[in-house]
């Protein structure tokens, strides 16, 4: 990092979801691990979108030349908890080439008829590429256990299921990372009220999301659950405090940065004769 | 623009393909309409990406509530034109939730059982969404007819198709760019001796970029006759000089603002009650 000693511990330790931890002990206006503030975001922010988007090209010049390896990151939390944001300004600085980036909203009729992880199936990142679900088959143990949209018997057997198909991903060469954002009630609030005071957000405000707001003692006790039941070795949940844009966005991009470090990439040996093609290319 | 007067001519209205241009006479290394130079480009170029950024949020805002607009990009252009450099710079400044980019390459076997346009249909941008289109359905008039893949009278009847192909689209409200660049053979061979020189580069070349090289003279005549065939009123083409890769970028921006623009989009207005909603999240 240019800026270093500003992360006194890395984020991907202090940060993963660890065994007992409780949703209401996470302080949401907390910077785990970062000793700076608001004024050093900026450009410890750009610094680093900068490494992002240079190991992501990486990545997708291995994919070029076949590597089946690939990153999913995988975002979930509250309305307004910063999803959007995250992909705006963490992915978003990288290259369109390598990124493939899918919201999952309400099931259509025809997703309905395929089991849950069907649709996610579909959207799965190829090889070289950085995957980015907003939202994802978390839903399915989520909203759905929250609306009681399936029976609990159902819901309840996905946690293993869901276990099963990371460990198939990772094992096919998904370096997946999921990030739960948590923001305060309080905060969620203030970025409603944002929304609505502000004609040019009224598109991203939806009546629904209060109805969702009202819920928050269930979706809690969801998301407990989904963290204590799917924060598996092989893909550990990011546990990201939301109140500070600034800061969730700093943590996830170090989260991405060192999944891609862990591949240990290099850029693609030529797989042609370098000498045999500049001659070729002398007389063409 | 902020650094106005650099542009003194519409790059919609100076670089669009007319009846009778020839590509001999383009001087790939001009810079048509621009009065400025090499050191203005940057700052000019990141203040119109954030222009585009703007516009292609209003874009993906009104997809979001139903409408089916979309912008469509298409680029084509010989190997080290630059195409890959439009993705990361140009339509890289946009936010990845409403960027749909698709390269296509040699068909799969899949794809091959298909008519051409399958492939071409499957892709295309939803409501909100700018597409990027990485090489095309106009490689089945370019490479397919260069390289004799098909009969002539196979290819020759695609020029009618794609045009009906294409009136459909903007019909359905795609707005279509469609940008074809040209380097010089001499840029090109910098370009293509820089990849050799350069590791790191290695991984762009491909001993196959000579041989089509050694083809520029069918490759000119394929993409006269597809100039000459497909730029309609609902779907003209750009012509863009490229030796300049600072001014290519700046000019397919202009191009997609001016897209954009046309739509004359507008923040959507709110689908709910704004007050009523006040009063709920005020004692939510």
């Amino acid at each position: 990092m240019t800026l270093p000693e500003l992360w006194t511990h890395k984020p991907q330790k202090i940060l993963a979801f660890k065994a007992g931890d409780r949703i209401e002990d996470i302080d949401t206006n907390s910077s785990p691990g970062f000793d700076g503030d608001k004024d050093d975001a900026p450009e410890l922010q750009r610094d680093r979108n900068e490494r992002f988007a240079e190991l992501q090209e990486m990545l997708y010049a291995n994919g070029r030349r076949g590597d089946h390896r690939s990153v999913l990151l995988v975002l979930q939390g509250m309305d307004t908890a910063g999803k959007g944001g995250i992909v705006e300004h963490v992915v978003g600085a990288g290259n369109p080439m390598g990124i493939q980036y899918k919201s999952f909203g309400v099931p259509t009729p025809e997703e309905l008829q395929h089991h849950y992880l069907w649709r996610i199936r579909k959207a799965l990142p190829t090889g070289g590429q950085v995957g980015v679900f907003d939202r994802s088959h978390y839903e399915d143990v989520l909203v759905v256990r929250v609306h009681n949209l399936v029976a609990p018997d159902v819901w309840g057997a996905r946690y293993d299921e869901i276990n099963a198909f990371e460990k198939e991903l990772t094992e096919a060469g998904t370096s997946i990372v999921k990030v739960a954002m948590f923001v305060s009630l309080e905060e969620q609030k203030q970025r409603l009220s944002d929304r609505l005071e502000d004609p040019e957000k009224h598109w991203k405000y939806n009546p629904g999301d209060l109805d969702e707001r009202a819920l928050w003692p269930q979706y809690r006790e969801a998301y407990q659950a989904m963290l204590d039941k799917t924060s598996t070795d092989h893909a550990p949940w990011y546990v990201v405090p939301a109140d500070k844009k600034w800061y969730s966005r700093l943590a996830v991009t170090e989260l991405l940065i060192e999944t891609l470090k862990s591949l240990q990439l290099s850029w693609p040996p030529a797989d042609f004769d370098v000498k045999a093609e500049k001659k070729r290319l002398a007389t063409a």
